[in-house]
C-alpha cells in the first residue's frame, strides 16, 4: 500500500486525502499547523510542538480536534503505516467546515489533517558551504506568534529569495530589523555573542530556536535575545538559521555579501553539534 | 438534485465538493477569490469582479484556471443548475496542488472552486435602523489590495465585532485611521461631503465602492478619497458601509456611540437608491 494520510478520522491513500471546499482552512486560512521532524522513527521535540499547537489553537479559539494523547497515537499510527524513519510529520487543524461566513460558526468540529514526508538530512555540501539568504520586506500581519495557515506573505518572500538564488528569505521590518526567516528563525554571532530576535508577537516561537537557547545556555554560550538590523547581520562574524526541518544551517552570505570568513563559523558549528547531540539523546531515550 | 458546486472541471453535489489537502489554498492561503452578487439571475458588476480577479491573480503570479470567457460560462452553468435567482456566487482560485513547499511549484494547474448561495436582500428593519459597527485594530499584512484567502485577521475582527453586538468591524490602524471594514468598505459623510479611504495597498478596492464613486460623481455628489480617523467617523453626520453582498448599508452607531441623528442619513439613502437604480439597469439590460 502507498503512503497514507490521516483526514478527519480516516486513514486514506495520500492521493485521496480530501477536505470539503468549505473547510475554513481553505476559504479563510482559519487554522494552524505544526511540522515535527522525525529521526530514526522518533518525533523530535514532540511535546514542545504540541504545546505550541495548543497555544496557536487557544489564541484562535479553535478546539483541539482530538485530545492530545489521541493525537500522539494517531501520529505514531501514521508514521508506522508509512514506515517513516526520517522526515517530517505535518499536521494542521482548522476550525472546521461551515457555510462561508466570517464569524466563528457554532457547533462544528475542528478538522485534522496529517501527512508524512520522507526527507534526507542537509547535504554535506550545504553544511560545508552554508546557505545564501536574501533580505525581503516583512509585510506580514502582527500575530506571527500564531503558527497559522495565513502564510501567503511567507511564500511570496520565499519565492523572491529563491529567484534571488538564495535558500531563505530574511524578513526586514520598516526599521531595518531582521525579524526572522520566511520559515526559519534568524541568528547572528558577533564577538562571541549569539543574537536572535526576542520572543513575542513579532516572530514565531520556533521550537528549534527554543531548544537551542536552552541547550546553548547550559554550555555557557553568551546569548542575547534582541533585535538586530540587516546591516548588523551583514557585518556579523557568523550567521545561521534554525528550523524544525533543517535544525541549524550556517548562513554564509546575505544579499550576495559574504558573512565573516564566508565559511560556516565555529560558533555555528558548535551549536549545530550541541543540537544534534540533543536529538541523538532524544532518539536514544525513545528507542 | 440538490445544489451543485464546481470543483476543478466537475459539477458535483455541494456536500461532495472536495479538494486535496495539499491544495496550496488549504496549506498556505495561496489563492484569491471573488464574491459576485446575483439579482434576478444576473451577475451584478461581473466584469469589474473579473477584472479584480485578474489583478489578484497577476499580483500573486497565479495563472487563470480557465480563460475568462470559459469562467463566465461556468458561472452561468452553475447558476442555472442551482436555479440561483438572488444570492451570491463565490469563486476561488488557488495556485493548485503540490507537495508542501513554500516556493511556487512548477508545472501545476491552478485550482478553481465555485459555489452559489441564496440570499435575501437586507431586511426592512436593517435599512430603517442601520447597523452598528465596532472598531478593531487593523493587524493585517500590507497587501490588502489583493483579494487573497489570507483572511484570518479579517475573521478575527468580524468575530470580535459580533461579540460586541455589532454587524461589522471597522479596522483602525496605528494612527487611529479607519482603513475599511473586515469585509466591507467604510464611508462617512461630513458637511455634505462623502469620504472614503483612498485606493492603494492599504485597502481592498471594493467593486461596490468603485461603482458607487462613479455613480455618485455623475450625480454631482461631493466625494473625497482620503483617510479619516475613528474620532472623525464618530462625529460625522452620517456613516455607511459598502460590499458586494449588502450593497450600501447605513451605519448608525460606532462603538455604541450614535452617528449623527442615529438614523440612516439622507445622503446615505440617496446613494443607496442611486446604486439600486444602477443594479436595476444592469439587470434589465441583461434580461
Amino acid at each position: 500500500m502507498g503512503r497514507l494520510a490521516y483526514v478527519n478520522g480516516r486513514y486514506v491513500p495520500h492521493a485521496q486525502a480530501m477536505v470539503h471546499v468549505e473547510d475554513r482552512g481553505y476559504q479563510f486560512a482559519d487554522g494552524v499547523y505544526e511540522v515535527v521532524p522525525v529521526i530514526d522513527g522518533v518525533l523530535v521535540d514532540e511535546e514542545p510542538h504540541l504545546d505550541r499547537l495548543g497555544y496557536s489553537l487557544q489564541e484562535l479559539r479553535i478546539a483541539w480536534p482530538v485530545t492530545r494523547p489521541v493525537l500522539k497515537l494517531i501520529l505514531r499510527e501514521l508514521m508506522t503505516s508509512n514506515g517513516l524513519k526520517r522526515g517530517l510529520v505535518y499536521f494542521q487543524v482548522s476550525r472546521g467546515v461551515a457555510p462561508r461566513d466570517h464569524k466563528f460558526p457554532a457547533g462544528i468540529k475542528s478538522a485534522l489533517v496529517i501527512t508524512t514526508k520522507r526527507m534526507n538530512p542537509p547535504s554535506e555540501a550545504v553544511l560545508r558551504h552554508g546557505v545564501a539568504v536574501s533580505s525581503q520586506p516583512d509585510i506580514r500581519w502582527t500575530r506571527r506568534d500564531i503558527k497559522s495557515l495565513s502564510l501567503l506573505p511567507n511564500i511570496l518572500a520565499k519565492q523572491a529569495a529563491t529567484e534571488a538564488k538564495a535558500f531563505e528569505a530574511w524578513l526586514v521590518d520598516g526599521d531595518g530589523v531582521v525579524t526572522e526567516g520566511s520559515s526559519t528563525n534568524a541568528w547572528i554571532v558577533k564577538d562571541g555573542t549569539v543574537i536572535t530576535y526576542p520572543k513575542g508577537h513579532d516572530i514565531l516561537g520556533g521550537i528549534t530556536r527554543l531548544s537551542l537557547l536552552e541547550l546553548a545556555d547550559k554550555t555557557g554560550t553568551k546569548l542575547v535575545e534582541r533585535s538586530f538590523t540587516l546591516k548588523e547581520a551583514i557585518s556579523a562574524d557568523e550567521a545561521f538559521l534554525t528550523s524544525s526541518s533543517a535544525f541549524i544551517l550556517p548562513v554564509t552570505s546575505i544579499d550576495g555579501q559574504q558573512i565573516g570568513s564566508g565559511k560556516p563559523g565555529p560558533v555555528t558549528q558548535q551549536l549545530r553539534q550541541i543540537y544534534l547531540d540533543n536529538v541523538a539523546r532524544q532518539v536514544q531515550a525513545a528507542s
